[in-house]
């Protein structure tokens, strides 16, 4: 099973894919989610894995975009807890760090453990957690740490020199699986997808979201996601992402959605699929 | 008419606020949105001025995170059309230019223009569009260009070597003005709030969000904007910030947020303030 990641090994994509497919996986690392797309779509791997929101961070707007723009179709998800360790060579000591290097929401969530006793430390920006634990090994200067995955450390035979330096426990990312066929599993619990135009009128705009609302709501629908983008080329207008939490081959969810065709909605479904677990 | 800006002179935020207040106005530069945060509350400027969205890249989260962890009034917003240029040295021309510097999020929004015959050039993130203007003159290299506004590039006495590089022209930022004291304006038009908590029992919340919209679509107040973040250490708890087309004087809105309070929503005014004009 070829599955693209954002990052390399020992990377949260990583570990998500690991915990989500097992041992018939085989990662394909690339530079950035875009070119996770481009090979999904060029049937040069079997699947994809992207971040799409994190419980901190909030929503990734780029993959939002980008789900939007391409004509993939989630297959999957599963939410991994992140916990970040300060890593270093196997002779650095904590008290010696002087430079920390990650990924710039990873730097973001250990602010109180940098701002704390480890304000002196300068922080540095690096595309991927996991990567900056291979630069670490690379440089081989015992003052630079990286912030970075348990795996990471251990995949490169460094050392852990604090655990859990993330601000709040209740940190967890969820990633999505992209596949290019659309399939829907008999135990579906979950549909996403796109309001791409309320309707084509401007004057019932006082009610519209609601409405659309209204049609998931009266069938006891529950979404538990809504997710606001700006469209492209047209100031303040908005396309609204929502998941709700019913596979599409329940009837409720069938007339739910042909309702709000009827209203007039433009609507795209993204993927229905099996709710993902957490990963402590 | 002392006013925080994050940024420089010629920054975006400082042309904002030259059209908001007009000549009685007098910049005080910040570099983080926190510090303007920070300074208005100390009562050490009479406002703060930051950008909440814009109309390309969407909603700036650490914003309305500020908002709603610091005890601040949004008193006013006006929208200002970003059109971006290539500036160097008086020496320079566009054949010459190698490296190029702004904000990533300036950048990001002259893609076409940059991938284009551009590609060849390397791209480098500075912290403001106007700051990387000043680089460019401190550093006097005839290969190095900014992106930035023509205002910071006339304030500088540089050149510019291309007007309009940004790919869509429907390109605007709102920006809001903050204050400590909350005031409502007679002909306030517009008024922000986030609902941090929906209801307390969470087995109404298959339509929790429909009837909290409700109340404003029965009395037909037009929701502007709606915009879902992640409350910090509860996984997958949302708050909601939202703007509606009315003032907090206006009697229906008043009925609309009783409602909304009667059912057991958590509402927090964030202010009421005249609709923003359009600057071109």
């Amino acid at each position: 099973m070829r599955v693209a990641i954002q990052g390399v090994e020992g990377s949260f994509h990583d570990l998500a894919s690991h915990h989500y497919f097992g041992k018939s996986y085989s990662p394909v690392e690339y530079g950035t989610f875009q070119d996770v797309f481009d090979d999904v779509i060029a049937g040069k791997v079997d699947y994809g894995i992207v971040a799409i929101e994190n419980s901190l961070y909030g929503s990734i707007n780029q993959v939002y975009d980008l789900l939007l723009a391409n004509d993939l179709w989630i297959n999957g998800e599963i939410y991994l807890r992140i916990k970040h360790c300060l890593i270093g060579l196997p002779g650095s000591s904590i008290k010696g760090i002087r430079e920390v290097y990650s990924h710039p929401v990873a730097l973001a969530q250990c602010k109180d453990f940098l701002q704390g006793g480890f304000s002196h430390v300068a922080q540095h920006a690096h595309d991927d957690t996991a990567g900056s634990v291979e630069d670490i090994k690379k440089w081989g200067d015992p003052s630079k740490a990286a912030i970075a995955s348990e795996e990471a450390a251990k995949l490169h035979g460094l050392k852990i020199l604090k655990r859990s330096v993330e601000t709040h426990q209740q940190n967890y990312t969820r990633f999505i699986v992209l596949s290019r066929k659309p399939v829907v599993p008999t135990d579906a619990g979950k549909t996403s997808f796109v309001i791409t135009q309320l309707w084509n009128s401007s004057d019932v705009r006082a009610g519209s979201l609601h409405r659309a609302l209204g049609c998931f709501a009266k069938r006891g629908i529950n979404l538990s996601k809504i997710e606001s983008r700006p469209v492209i080329g047209r100031a303040w207008h908005y396309i609204f992402y929502m998941d709700f939490d019913a596979g599409l081959n329940d009837p409720k969810a069938q007339e739910a959605l042909q309702e709000l065709d009827g209203l007039g909605a433009k609507v795209r479904i993204l993927g229905s699929y099996t709710p993902g677990v957490h990963i402590n």
